[in-house]
C-alpha cells in the first residue's frame, strides 16, 4: 500500500507534498536509479536475457537475488535467476570456479561467450563482483570490453559499532543503535539485512557489533543467541559477526573469583564461552578488546601485560575460525608522560609475543582520532605483530553531524604516510596490508557512523564517509577524489556539472574544517562534549584530560614540544621521518605544532607570524564554509528537494558554528599573544567570557 | 525518485520484496487509502469539485492541504482549493463563522446547500473537523444526513515527552529523541511536522518537548530559539509548545546565588526569561514543572512550599497566555510513610493557594503508571486547585516494545471511576474535565511514546496507545471499543473480520499483561530495570525504592495493608470509596493486594485460595499470549505482512518473557507459601536461582 501513496505524493503534490516525501537517503549508494542514457542501456539490455547462478549457497543467492533487484530498476525489467544456462548467451551468468586464478573474495567481470560472466573462487568473490557490475551499471558506464580483475588488499574489513545494550551509541550522531536487544531473537528487524547489503557492497566483511566499552551481557547465553540471530543475516552477505568483550567477564558473569588470564579456571572459563558462541554462531569473527584503558578492566589488573591477555583469548579461538583484536588504545596516567608516546611504550616491547590469532588494532594516530594527527610510530614498529589499522567514521571530532567533513583523505593521509622502516615507500598502507612484514592476517577497522536514523548517517554526506571507509578497506590505492565521484554519483546525481561542484566541496572540507577548528597541528581543543570548543580547560583528573595539556599556550607560544628538547616523541619514528618534523622551519604547516613550542611571531613559510598564520585560518575557514553553501547551491537544479535542503540547512549550522569556533580561539589565544588581530579581520562580535558561557551551556546536564 | 523505487519493488518483487518494502508503519493512522467501497466513493466524489477556503491563516491552510492530500488518495483526485466559493455547490466548504453555536475548538459537519460544510468559531475548529471529515471517509462511512458537532471536554490536551538534551528518552524504546537539538534552529527535520499532523488528527493541541527531569539548557537563548523553530512548524497545526524547567536554573544558568521562589530577584530573573521566551515564541504554552521529588531542586529547598513555587512562575506568565503545570508527583524519603499517601498529604492542604494560571498535573494513580492501580485520592479533594490528569503512553511499567498492551482501558478505567466527592457519578472524568468543580482550566497529559523509530513508537500496536489518549484527551466518553475499532481501521485492515480479530485481542491484552504482572493488586516487582521481574529486590537507599516494600510478601501472606489497621491510606478516599476496598472479603480482587495483606490460604471469591488464585492468573496470562498470537494470525490475510511479521515476532518475545515473569513469581513466592503449585499446573523448568541470574543479565552495566 506504501508505494500507492509515495506514488500519489510524488506525481501529483510536487508543488506540496508531504514532508515525508522526497529522497529520505535510506537506499544509501543502492538506489539503482533508472538507466537514461540510451545507447547504454540498450548494451545492458542485451545481457538481460536471463540470470545465471547454479550455486545454491545463500551468498551467492544474495547476489542472484540483488541482481534481480538492480536490473528490475535500472532497466524495468524482471529477469529470472536460473541454474540451467549451460549454452545460453544474453545473459549474465555468476560463475563459482575453483579454479580461478583469482584469491580467495576476488572477482572477475568479462563478456565472454555471449554473456557478462561474474566469476570467482568464492561465493563472496562473486557477491563482491555482482555489486561491482551494479556499480558500474548505476554509473552508466560500457560493458564493451569490460574485464575488471579485484581482490581487496585487506582481509578483515569491518565496522566497529560503540554501540551500547541501552540502545544509545557512544559518539553517536545519527539516532539510536540499529540493533535492539529487547526484540531479538524472535523479532528481526528487516532493517538488518539492509545494512548488510550496503555493507557487502563495499566489501566489508566483519562488523563488531556492541561497543568497545563492553557490557558482559553479551557472553550471556541470553545474549548469544540476540547476536545469532543477527549473525544468520550478516551471513547471507558473507559478513562475520564480531562481539567487543568485557575483560571481567570471568569475575562478574561467571562468578569466578579472578579474571587474571593466567588463572587456568579463567582460561577453562573463556574456552567454554567461545565454545558456546560457536554453537550457536558456527561462523563466529571473533572479539575485539579494550582493556586497561580508560579505566576498563585488563590484564594489567593482574600483573599481567597485554600479551598475555589476548593469547588467552587466542587460545580458546584455537579450535575455530575466529581471531582475537586487541585495542593498542592506551594511556597510562602518569602526569609526566606524552600521551603520544603511551602506546608505543606499551605494545613495541610486545613484538612477537603475540598468539598468531590475534591482531593488534592502532588508531591511526597516537592520540585520538584527531582532525589532522601524524600516523601511529606503532606503524613499522611491530614487525612480528599484525597490526590492523583503527579509523574513525564516525564524527567524534569532526563536528558531530552538523559539520560536513568528507574523511577519505584522512584516512589515505595516513594510508600514504611513509614509515621508511624498511627504506623509501614503507608506507602505513603497506604495513597494514601485510605486504611490508609479510602479516599473516590485516585488518582495517572503521568506527561506525550509522545509527537508526533514516538515512542512517545523520548528515546526509556523512554517508560517503562509510562509503569511502569500505571501498579504501577494498582497495587502499583508489584516490579520494575517485571514490567521491563514485559515491556523488551513485546517492546524489549523475549531472557532470552538479557532481563538479560536490566533490570539490567534498575534497576541500576537511581542510575548511581544520582551518577553523585546529589548524597548523593544533589538537583536542575539547573536553566535556566533543563539540563545543574549550581550548581554555584546564582542570581535569589528569593532565591529559585537559584542554591545555594539547596545544600548550603561554606568554611565548603556542604548540607541544616533542622533539629532543621536550617529550621526545619524534624519537619513536625512523630518521627520515624525525628529519620531516624536527624542525620548526621545515616541518610541514599542518604539523607544525603537534612537535614545536612556537614563538607566537615567529615567522612561518608563508611569510606571517605564526598569530598572523593562525588568525588568518580561522578566518579562511570559518568564510570557506559560505563557498561550501555556494558550492552546494550550485548543484541544487540537479538535486532531490529534500536532500538539498537538509544539506543546505546542516551548512547552515556549520557556518555558525565555525565562526563559534574562530571567536573562540582567537580570543582565547589572544590572552596569551596580547596582540590584536592582523589588519583586515573584523573582530569577533562577542566577548570570550560570551563564548565561554554559550558553550557551558553544552555543558549543562 | 523513491517512488519509483518503491512501485518497481511492490509491483513486481512480491515474493521477493526488499525488506525496506511494505508499510512500515511511518504513515500511522493517516494513510489515506483509497476508497474500495464503489456506492460510497461515488457519494464522496459528488463532493470534489472544489475545495472553499476564504481563511489565509496558516491553520485553516494546513486543514485545506490536509483535505487535498487526504482526498487525493482516497479519492484519485487533485482538488484545487478556492476562496471564491460561494453560490457553488458540489464542494468541500471549510467555513470559519465567528457565530457559530459552538465551543471555540468546537466543529460542526454538515451536508449544506450541496456542499460538505466543516465549520466552526476558529481556525483549529476547522483543522480538527477536517481530521474527523478525513477519518470519517477512511472508514467508509456515508455521508447522507451528516450532521456532526463535537467539541472537546478538556482545554489543554498534552503530550509530555520525556526527551533528553542528549537525544536519549527516558522511558522511551521507540529509538531516540525527533528533536535533533544540535541541528536547531536551521536545519527543520521534515519529520516535526507529520508529528504535528498526527497529533492535530487527535485533538492534541499542547507538546511539551522535554523531560520533567529538566536541563537548564532550555531556559538559555542558544536553546530557546531552538525551540522555536519546532513551535513555528507546530503552530501551522494548532499546537502550542512547552517546555519543562529546571527550578534551580535562577542559580546554574543566571548565576543568582538563590532559586528560592520569593527572593525578589529570582522572581526579576523567571520574568525576564519568560519574556525573552515570548519574544521568540509568541504563542508560548508554558512551563511543566517537577520540583521536590526524586531529587529534583524545587521551592522546598528554601523552606518554601508547592505553591509557593508554582505562583511565582504564574506571576511570570501574568502578561501572557501560557499557563504552569505542577506535577504532584511527590514521595518523600519516609521510612514509616506509605508512598501512596505522599501527593495528598503534601498537596491537599495547598488546595486554594496556587495562582489562577496554575494546574497541578496528577499521575491517574496514587504510585506510579503500574498496570492497575486505583485512581489517585487527590482527584475530588482539590475542589479550589485545577487538576489536570497524566497519563503514561509509554510502556515503562507495560513490557516495554515488546509487550502488546491497550492502553484505553487502563485510561478509562481511572477516568470513570468513582470518587462520590459530590455525591455518586462524581466520576475523576468530571473532575478533569472541570464539571465537577467548576475549574477554569482543565488538562489531559500523556507521557509520549514517540521516538525516532520509523513507525513512531516501536511496537507497531503502541501507535493505538498515542491514538486512544489523544482521542480520550478531546472525548473521554468514548469507549475503548470504539477507539479500537476507529484505530484498526484507520492503520492495520478495514476487513471486518481481521479487524474483529485483532480489536478483541486489542481489548483483552492489558488484562491479559495483569494476570501474569501484577495479578490481584501486586505492584512494583521491578526495581533496577523497569522491565524484568524483581519481585525480590529488597535493597534500595530508601525502603520504597525495593519491590518487597510494595508486595510485602511473608510466610502469612500478600499485600499492603491501606486499611486502619494498616497505613490507612483508604482514608483519604470518601467513605462510599473506603466501603469498596476496605473489606478483604468484599474488594474486588484486581483491588485486592493493592490494600489488604491477604493470608496465602484465605478463600476469594472465585472459590480459590489466594495462592491457587495467584498461580490460575499468572499461568493464564502467560497462556494467553498464545491466543493473542492466534487471535493476529487470523488477521493475518488482511494485513500488510510487514506489519503482520512485526507483530506476530513481538508476541513471540512477549510469550517468553510471559514465562519468565510467571516463573519469576511463582518461584520466588513459594519461598513463602512453601506450597506446591496447584494440581494441573506444569512447575516451571527453571528455578529461581536461574531466574534471577538471566534477570541480573538485564542489570549489568
Amino acid at each position: 500500500m506504501f508505494f500507492y501513496f509515495m506514488l500519489i505524493g510524488r506525481a501529483l503534490f510536487a508543488a506540496d507534498p508531504l514532508p515525508s516525501d522526497g529522497d529520505d537517503g535510506y537506499r544509501l549508494w543502492l538506489k539503482y536509479e533508472p538507466v537514461t542514457n540510451a545507447p547504454v542501456k540498450a548494451e545492458y539490455v542485451r545481457y538481460t536475457a536471463f540470470i545465471g547462478n547454479a550455486s545454491k549457497g545463500e551468498v551467492a543467492q544474495s547476489a542472484s537475488g540483488e541482481l534481480q533487484k538492480g536490473l528490475q530498476s535500472l532497466i524495468g525489467k524482471n529477469i529470472s535467476v536460473t541454474n540451467a544456462y549451460a549454452g545460453k548467451s544474453g545473459g549474465i551468468v555468476l560463475k563459482l570456479d575453483a579454479n580461478a586464478d583469482q584469491p580467495e573474495e576476488g572477482y572477475r567481470i568479462q563478456v565472454l561467450g555471449g554473456n557478462l560472466v561474474v566469476s570467482s573462487k568464492t561465493e563472496r568473490g562473486i557477491l563482491y563482483g555482482t555489486f561491482a557490475l551494479l556499480r558500474h551499471m548505476q554509473m552508466q558506464q560500457p560493458l564493451k570490453g569490460l574485464n575488471i580483475t579485484s581482490s581487496p588488499k585487506v582481509q578483515y574489513r569491518m565496522l566497529n559499532h560503540w554501540d551500547n545494550v541501552d540502545g544509545t551509541i557512544e559518539r553517536g550522531y545519527a539516532g539510536s543503535s540499529l540493533w535492539k536487544w529487547y526484540e531479538l531473537p524472535e523479532r528481526v528487524d528487516p532493517r538488518y539485512e539492509d545494512y548488510a547489503r550496503a555493507n557487502a557492497s563495499l566489501g566489508i566483511n566483519g562488523t563488531v557489533l556492541n561497543n568497545v566499552n563492553a557490557s558482559a551481557r553479551f557472553m550471556s547465553q541470553e545474549y548469544i543467541v540476540k547476536v545469532a540471530a543477527i549473525a544468520k543475516v550478516m551471513r547471507k552477505y558473507g559478513i562475520k559477526t564480531y562481539l567487543s568483550v568485557y575483560f571481567a567477564a570471568p569475575k562478574t558473569l561467571g562468578g569466578l573469583s579472578t579474571s587474571d588470564p593466567l588463572d587456568p579456571q579463567v582460561r577453562a572459563w573463556w574456552k567454554e564461552k567461545v565454545a558456546q558462541i560457536y554453537k550457536e554462531i558456527p561462523d563466529f569473527g571473533g572479539f575485539l578488546v579494550k582493556a586497561n584503558s580508560e579505566g576498563e578492566p585488563g590484564p594489567q589488573d593482574y600483573g599481567r601485560n597485554h600479551a598475555d591477555g589476548a593469547n588467552m583469548l587466542a587460545e580458546a579461538f584455537k579450535p575455530y575460525d575466529g581471531i582475537v583484536v586487541w585495542r593498542a588504545f592506551v594511556y597510562k596516567a602518569d602526569p609526566n608522560a606524552d600521551r603520544f608516546k603511551a602506546a608505543y611504550e606499551e605494545f613495541v616491547p610486545l613484538d612477537g609475543k603475540f598468539d598468531p590469532k590475534v591482531i593488534v588494532q592502532v588508531k591511526n594516530g597516537p592520540i585520538d582520532f584527531q582532525p589532522l594527527e601524524p600516523f601511529s610510530p606503532l606503524f613499522g614498529n611491530m614487525p612480528k605483530t599484525p597490526l590492523g589499522i583503527e579509523f574513525q567514521i564516525t564524527q567524534e571530532y569532526l563536528g558531530f553531524a552538523t559539520h560536513a567533513v568528507y574523511e577519505s583523505p584522512i584516512f589515505k593521509e595516513c594510508l600514504e604516510s611513509d614509515t621508511y622502516v624498511n627504506g623509501q615507500g614503507s608506507t602505513v598502507a603497506r604495513v597494514v596490508d601485510g605486504s611490508l612484514h609479510g602479516y599473516a592476517r590485516t585488518l582495517m577497522a572503521g568506527v561506525s557512523n550509522i545509527g537508526n536514523a533514516r538515512n542512517w548517517t545523520g548528515h546526509p554526506l556523512a554517508q560517503a564517509n562509510w562509503y569511502a571507509f569500505g571501498r579504501l578497506s577494498w582497495d587502499h590505492q583508489l584516490s579520494s577524489e575517485q571514490i567521491a565521484r563514485e559515491w556523488t554519483a551513485l546517492t546524489l546525481t549523475r549531472n557532470p556539472k552538479a557532481a563538479e561542484s560536490i566533490v570539490s566541496l567534498m575534497l576541500r572540507s576537511r581542510e575548511i574544517y581544520v582551518d577553523y577548528n585546529t589548524p597548523l597541528g593544533l589538537s583536542r581543543p575539547w573536553m566535556g562534549v566533543h563539540f563545543a570548543p574549550e581550548p581554555w580547560q584546564n582542570k581535569g583528573s589528569r593532565p591529559d584530560w585537559t584542554a591545555v595539556y594539547y596545544h600548550r599556550a603561554d606568554s611565548a607560544g603556542l604548540g607541544f614540544d616533542r622533539t629532543a628538547s621536550g617529550s621526545d616523541a619524534l624519537a619513536q619514528y625512523r630518521p627520515q621521518v624525525q628529519q620531516q618534523w624536527n624542525n620548526p622551519d621545515k616541518t610541514p604547516l599542518p604539523y607544525l605544532l603537534w612537535f614545536h613550542h612556537v614563538g607566537w611571531n615567529k615567522k612561518l613559510s608563508t611569510g606571517k607570524t605564526l598569530w598572523e598564520e593562525l588568525c588568518t585560518r580561522f578566518y579562511t575557514g570559518a568564510d570557506s564554509v559560505l563557498w561550501m553553501q555556494k558550492q552546494w547551491d550550485l548543484a541544487k537544479p540537479s538535486l532531490d528537494a529534500q536532500v538539498y535542503t537538509d544539506v543546505a540547512q546542516r551548512l547552515k549550522v556549520q557556518q555558525r558554528e565555525a565562526i563559534w569556533w574562530r571567536d573562540a580561539w582567537v580570543l582565547y589565544l589572544q590572552t596569551f599573544t596580547k596582540q590584536p588581530l592582523p589588519a583586515g579581520f573584523e573582530p569577533p562580535k562577542q566577548t570570550l567570557e560570551e563564548v565561554k558561557k554559550s558553550v557551558n551551556i553544552y555543558l549543562m546536564k
